[in-house]
């Protein structure tokens, strides 16, 4: 279960990725193929009416992919999991941030780095 | 967006809540409906063989909670995310929270919580 999580604020976002959830889905598996995590299943919503925003999540080998949209706020929150179960997953985390964040083009984000599963970590130790 | 995130990792829990899929899914959509938020979407994934851990995803009209399971090291993380785009709803955020505690009775937790969207809470002062 130890392992990076990237909690992710973007302000100043714009475009169809705000709103219309093909190109979302499209957008976050084909990132997480890239990065060469791997998906087990996902689900993503498009509230009503069109336009209202988009949330989903991309349940990955590694843990999991959440992200949801607010479109009148030309905001999004993107949280990124990963264990570390068979390896050092970090890297390609930071890849498939990077993939994203490029996609949103945000003016400001605001970005958490979170250690998970430290105290099994340190027991460990 | 803005809002509560808790994010829990939760050591030494035991039970059929960190291998059966219909347990874990039963106790989480349960747990989000009596704190009074809305589940719009939901996702689960068993890990083959059978016992290998459990993922899954319950997506709110909130935002969302995300938990994965490691039977083998009795753990488990939880994730919960309440944005208070009509509402503040930490309080419901935390009543979730302790309802799946008492579920899992881990004997350890490292629980952490981060406020989201406070680029916008603060342009909005």
């Amino acid at each position: 279960m130890q392992g990076l999580q990237l909690c992710a604020d973007l302000h100043g976002c714009r475009g169809p990725l705000l709103t219309e959830l093909p190109a979302l889905r499209a957008l976050l598996i084909e990132a997480v193929q890239g990065a060469g995590l791997s998906v087990v299943a996902e689900r993503f919503h498009a509230f009503e009416p069109a336009g209202s925003g988009v949330t989903g999540v991309v349940l990955l080998a590694e843990s999991h992919l959440a992200v949801h949209t607010w479109p009148e706020q030309g905001a999004v929150t993107l949280d990124l999991y990963v264990c570390n179960h068979s390896a050092d997953n970090s890297a390609k985390a930071e890849a498939l941030w990077q993939t994203v964040h490029a996609a949103f083009a945000p003016q400001q984000v605001d970005l958490q780095r979170l250690q998970r599963g430290s105290v099994t970590m340190r027991s460990n130790i």
